[in-house]
């Protein structure tokens, strides 16, 4: 049943409680009014999720609402920022009720669980949905996580296990048969991504550089390279795989997946030698794995080794969208 | 000619030149990082355009990229708000570099004017053209222009002559002869809308309440009668018709495309009485005109009146997404 595009907005997405004394004014008017904290930097990023590009058309709803918000928050978490407010843009073929109050309920619960408020948005009509969502957060200045402060010498992390999303994708392509027990953890890892908000605050003043992985660890840590000018030695024997991984796929083609395929929404970062012990002390509270894969060089390049030193060969080194 | 995304987005949106020392990192990381100045709100808002339903797949590049940061740029106008920072998330079918390069032609030429800078994007891939840009404000705490502020007694104002735009839509789809002199004119109102920055920015502390025009002059107001809890009487002949207007349509005609017609990114406004004076002498240094077109009421409700007292009907008050 269709509804006009105001009555959408004020039933679904003005819906969601206030909760944070810095929105002087959200939904339902021309622009949001925000008091952002003194002494902080405002740190911003946006995602788009097109359907059957980025999510399955007929995927749950909540679903789709919760990686919408998930993916946003895993940057603000590669920047060791504190989420705080998120705009939604929603081009939709028609104005389905039942998906719309789905997919709030998996936005808002995530949004819920890292007071983050919803403070505007766009509904439009279009041939394909169509998400697009902005979210902000704070760090105090000079502790941003960046991508060009990687110096040779320094440790490469990754929290959780990398390849579990792309393994639940090939798995859904027919390139992959996953065990039936792993079944269930590999599609909530790819439909369910935790944002690592937790792990990149306590990365402040630890990490000299971070990303979020959202097109293949290879890709992603490789532009932490070229910001930060240096080169990689990835001892590719060390990624932390999942049983769920090793269960489904040969040892070369488990590796290749945590390298390559997309969608972890884990955090590679750097730490220089001297923090080591530092970071060891937080990550031991962390909910989740944090593993050191190889060490940043001087010499410029990315290079994957395995344990007995000879090289592995990566076909391809992750996702893009024009190519 | 495809080109990879990431080069997309570094050779077309990393390549305004950098101009605001607000900015700490702008594109190129997970986030951008900006620096909102101490004491005063931050305004923002976002609005999205689909091809072929807010603007034609063929249109100039150069014109759809002016007007993604205008209609954005509006909603600051009608907040009061100063402009400062936009992102973008742009859907495209195809990595169209000719396309792109106009569409920034566009994009930074207008935002080079009102001292803006593109600090974020993200460049997807999808089956149509959909272009969401959200822009970033500030405006001191107290003096934003809301919707809820509009009291009995307070006069409504437009700015400029609303109904151009929608004379030249009526003109595309043949709902309407334009006559040929004034083709450009309306041509040019629909595709190269103005922001009413100045014009918003001098509205603090005069105005009651304000909205921009881009559903429709009635419904908009609408929206101002609703959040304030008042009504309006709408002297329907003191509307501002361009020649354009009233060369090309019947005076019944042109009153109702001036009333009903969508994308005229004017300001609607009420003003106290006793603001009236200070409003006439800022009014006459503005670039556009400023035209008193009713009052608002105690009793709810918009009521439409010809200068003989009658009233005016309107078969139909605005643009609805879904309606």
């Amino acid at each position: 049943m269709p509804i006009s595009e105001f009555s959408l907005i004020d039933r679904y997405f003005a819906a969601q409680q206030l909760r944070r004394s810095d929105v002087a004014l959200g939904i339902g008017d021309d622009c949001a009014l925000l008091l952002p904290p003194v002494g902080q930097q405002l740190v911003v990023t946006l995602d788009t999720l097109v359907a059957d590009v980025h999510f399955f058309a007929a995927a749950d709803p909540e679903g789709i609402g919760h990686k919408t918000l998930a993916v946003n928050l895993s940057d603000l978490a590669s920047m060791g920022a504190i989420p705080a407010w998120a705009t939604l843009a929603l081009t939709l073929p028609e104005a389905d009720e039942d998906w719309l109050d789905r997919f709030c309920r998996g936005l808002f619960a995530l949004a819920d669980r890292y007071d983050v408020q919803l403070v505007g948005g766009d509904t439009t009509h279009g041939p394909t949905t169509v998400i697009t969502l902005q979210a902000h957060g704070f760090v105090p200045p000079g502790l941003a996580l960046r991508r060009d402060g990687a110096r040779p010498g320094d440790g490469i992390y990754v929290t959780g296990t990398p390849g579990d999303a792309g393994l639940a994708l090939a798995g859904a392509f027919g390139g992959a048969m996953i065990v039936p027990e792993y079944q269930a953890y590999v599609r909530a890892r790819l439909e369910r991504p935790e944002p690592r908000i937790a792990e990149g605050m306590a990365l402040r003043g630890i990490a000299s550089a971070a990303i979020d992985v959202s097109d293949g660890l290879a890709r992603d840590l490789g532009h932490i390279l070229e910001r930060s000018a240096v080169g990689a030695r990835l001892e590719v024997d060390r990624l932390p795989l999942s049983p769920a991984l090793t269960a489904s796929l040969d040892r070369g083609a488990a590796i290749a997946t945590a390298l390559a395929s997309g969608d972890d929404y884990e955090l590679c970062f750097t730490v220089p030698l001297v923090r080591t012990t530092q970071l060891e002390t937080v990550a031991a509270t962390w909910d989740c794995r944090c593993t050191r894969i190889g060490v940043i060089t001087a010499e410029p390049g990315l290079r994957l080794v395995r344990a007995d030193g000879s090289a592995f060969h990566l076909e391809r080194l992750g996702y893009d969208h024009f190519g």
